[in-house]
């Protein structure tokens, strides 16, 4: 199976085996030119793989997906919007293809193969430049929007960046954006997301408020997110994620089990993700796949 | 098929028909004694309709449900908890039996009979006392918890009342209960929330305010909904949410829509519920036919 992550600033493609395992990558700058260039991009990407006669292709995006026609739209930071991706590729390579929003893929990853295995409600946060997710309710992915980084965890909250007019949404407050701007009012204008993980570690006290800040406004919104669906596993992911770790992890722990109501509190469980950069990949593979099987 | 809307202070039952129509009903005090109590009050009501031999029952209950065992815990006010209700009636009726919580059954019937028919994805409100509500995804109904009063709208909100020990959840802030809040710090402790409404539609600035805000944190709520479920409508019903009408929905149109994201921010419809206090029963009579098609 090729799996393709369609991300704003990389395309990173794979071979990816039915047990999630990537048998070989490429990645590449994504073309930001235009919506032609992303295509061509992404064609490349695929037949660089295609030498080993693949079943199908999986295409992961930064888009929403209409839930009836699978038109992507709204891509965050690329010019992708109103496109048919599965059409386009199918025409290209005569192939079953499934697409799916990069947020839904790497959820779906995450719990076939990574941190939420097992689980039969699922939560998952990516904690990246901004904030994206998805959810598995029921024991299926929830293939809708779950634009998770864009809940309110404070009404008087600040605006939200780019082309949301929002105020006070978890992205805003609790994003890489947002430790980096924590690290810019504490270090100057070099601060930045990492600089504010590595001077916590080094027990800069700080750092660790402002880290532990950032969890605390996480777990109210994993506390919204228990309230709702009483996941078995809430899983957080992402660039930022990953490198703050427990320092971000266990406040936001804290409070969503100030949050959450009985008796969900007592078991609300925040895990780091398993599978680092590649959940979207071996997501995009497994919608994939699901393609392949659905079209058989 | 006769469906039971079991409540913190009434048990209404009725016999509904498979297009919605209460024919019949009966209602009486809720016994708060014990959960032997509200058995016998919830059999003693399906007897005085059971002359007309009906198929099944469908049964209304404010706990969450185990969505695996179908036993119900953690009932609102009453004391219900850890209790197969469906066993329970199975044995005492012989009859298909369904149970669902409260929320999602008036849910379910405000999407097939009322102000949601036709919609793909819906999210319910009630507004009463407190604040209950529940989800149509992907053509049906959601059955986890979906405690939609218990996200968290404001991280430094008001505490919450009772059992749960969260902070600035919408139904701390958006309730009756809020409503009634906020008419007793401006007219003092005979305030309630239908005099906030009836002294608005009057033309007291005052509480056109209030509501106002009570509306602007429904719609802060609301936007968080939009963003995970881009739902065809909003559905606000429940004793306040009817008497308050558009003195909280305008506001709350405004706010969900500057909260929400492209392209879903046009889209926002927020309407109000059709059914009144009958949701609840006939959406747990349809659970019953949902119960007897399946045992079909």
């Amino acid at each position: 199976m090729i799996g393709v992550d369609v991300g704003g600033t990389k395309i990173l493609a794979g071979l990816v085996d039915r047990a999630g395992s990537i048998l070989r990558t490429v990645e590449h700058d994504t073309p930001t030119d235009s919506e032609e260039a992303i295509l061509a991009g992404i064609a490349a990407a695929i037949r660089v793989l295609g030498d080993g006669e693949p079943q199908a292709i999986g295409i992961g995006v930064p888009c929403n997906l209409d839930p009836v026609t699978g038109i992507a739209y709204r891509a965050t930071n690329l010019p992708l919007d109103d496109v048919d991706l599965g059409r386009w590729a199918r025409n290209e390579f005569t192939l079953a293809v499934g697409v799916e929003n990069d947020g839904n893929a790497a959820t779906l990853a995450e719990w076939r193969f990574g941190a939420g295995r097992g689980a039969r409600d699922l939560v998952m946060l990516t904690l990246g430049t901004g904030i994206g997710g998805g959810l598995i309710l029921d024991g299926r992915l929830y293939r809708g929007w779950a634009e998770l980084g864009h809940v309110v965890v404070d009404a008087d909250g600040p605006p939200c960046q780019g082309s949301c007019h929002g105020h006070g949404h978890l992205e805003g407050v609790a994003s890489g954006e947002a430790a980096g701007r924590a690290a810019r009012e504490l270090y100057g204008a070099d601060g930045d997301a990492r600089m504010l993980v590595e001077r916590a570690r080094a027990g800069d006290e700080a750092a660790i408020a402002a880290l532990e800040h950032i969890g605390r406004l996480l777990g109210v919104a994993v506390g919204s997110f228990v309230n709702m669906f009483n996941p078995d596993v809430v899983v957080v992911g992402g660039g930022f994620g990953a490198a703050a770790g427990e320092l971000v992890l266990e406040p936001a722990r804290d409070t969503a089990r100030r949050e959450a109501i009985q008796p969900a509190d007592a078991g609300v469980t925040i895990v780091p993700a398993e599978l680092g950069g590649h959940a979207g990949l071996i997501g995009a593979a497994l919608v994939g796949f699901e393609a392949l099987d659905g079209a058989r």
